[in-house]
């Protein structure tokens, strides 16, 4: 359903008929005006991961939504060392169908937003940290890896992004928006016609088992992405997963590149900002 | 000679005794006064690409000696579209032997350091721009990519650095001290058992010619690790070679990552800078 096949006709919109399951959608468009034009018709201001629209102009596009990016100082993605402290959260995954989720090329990266049903007694796969629930709100894939391991970066990083339903009023601080898990993708020789196959370990029960398993690194952090809100619990697992040659080039070839600079240390001065002190 | 086997040497100071081409240097070392200590003895300024010492303080770290990184305007790498022109030099390759190297770990890169015989009217491997003689000076390796190609990285970039031997009076501008030839590797179902085997096309006469069947770009840039001086011809390759999954997560694990961001469009302001102005 989700194969190589599947991963491929991301590329062309021409092909998107035949995935019904698949939600091809048209990437945004750059206009002259410097607002993007999304699928929904909707426009918001452009930005990338290149020169004058990239990393380090974020907060300089838009200096009054996205300030963060330039002078926060909790900012992902972060170098990982094993100093740090592992997460005591709970999760609790549901085991939902392949078919349950969309596969989209936003442009900037593939999503897959479940659209899955009820299973037991939470309606969605999701996180609990200090009884606090998340829900899954959508995975995505970074290439190369945003975050670093001991100083190494990976061919992928996918993101289980899970977000708190408690908007308006979250009684939970703000620093608990969102709880994004983090797993990364070493190439290997395997020859998965599935690109599925790869990430299916995650979207199962076996996610959990997986985490113990697995030492998993943990750190409050921002959004990746503008506006780069400080209000994500990162949860990252050490141990790579595999992923085929073909699954990789073709994943590159889509994406391209969409990996933000790695940031200080947290609670260190924004590097940006430190970059422009004058002494 | 210079196999999986030997990169794997690199890890390990241990194995460099079997190894008699190979000169394992010991990686430099982050010492309590902020200088680092390199094989020879010899101390430096501290830096790396991450955090604190990562390229958005590399000019703060040396404000005298590294202002370019900050404020240069022709600064490497960039992205690379095929609206640039190709480049018209003339190269000229010996044919030196594989035995003609020494391989480094300089704990930023490995590098091929070329210690051939002379073959020929010219004493070494090189490149010949508008008259002007450059020696090949050293390979080096960065992973990811620091250049991208139509917006998309490759796992591996190879730089051939070519020097003038015009120190001290230079009669070419102060733009061609350097000229450095790109070629990228994507990861591939390939078994090569010799990691040299990958980039020996680019040692040999086939170099010229690969570079006539493929389309070369080229711009006026600055070397990608401090000084940053902007006094390099950049000559990039757009067609990868292949590497196999084995040197590549090899040479990833020794090297770990050495990238510098992209730079802003040539002649555009420095990006670092742009992001310090207040409006």
């Amino acid at each position: 359903m989700f194969g190589l096949y599947a991963l491929g006709a991301l590329v062309s919109k021409a092909s998107a008929a035949s995935y019904p399951h698949d939600q091809i959608q048209k990437p945004f468009v750059k206009t002259s005006s410097g607002l993007e034009v999304t699928a929904d018709g909707s426009g918001e201001l452009y930005w990338d991961y290149t020169g004058g629209t990239g990393p380090l102009l974020w907060t300089k596009l838009n200096r009054k939504e996205w300030p963060l990016c330039q002078s926060g100082d909790l900012q992902s993605p972060i170098n990982i060392d094993n100093t740090m402290k592992p997460s005591g959260f709970r999760y609790e995954w549901a085991a939902p169908l392949r078919a349950c989720y969309n596969m989209t090329n936003t442009g900037r990266t593939i999503e897959l937003k479940p659209t899955c049903p009820s299973i037991g007694e939470r309606d969605v796969v999701g996180i609990m940290i200090e009884n606090d629930w998340f829900n899954l709100d959508g995975i995505t894939f970074h290439t190369p890896s945003e975050h670093r391991f001991l100083d190494e970066y990976y061919p992928i990083e996918a993101h289980f992004i899970m977000k708190s339903p408690k908007t308006g009023k979250i009684t939970t601080p703000h620093t608990r928006r969102y709880a994004v898990r983090v797993v990364f993708f070493d190439v290997s020789n395997i020859h998965e016609s599935d690109f599925w196959s790869g990430i299916s370990p995650y979207l199962y029960s076996e996610f959990q088992r997986a985490g113990i398993n697995n030492k998993v690194y943990n750190y409050q952090g921002s959004l990746t992405t503008p506006p780069c809100s400080q209000n994500v619990i990162w949860d990252i697992l050490s141990v790579p997963q595999a992923v085929s040659v073909e699954t990789y080039n073709l994943l590159k070839r889509i994406i391209k590149f969409n990996a933000r600079y790695t940031q200080n240390t947290p609670g260190k001065v924004n590097l940006l900002s430190e970059a422009c002190q004058k002494k």
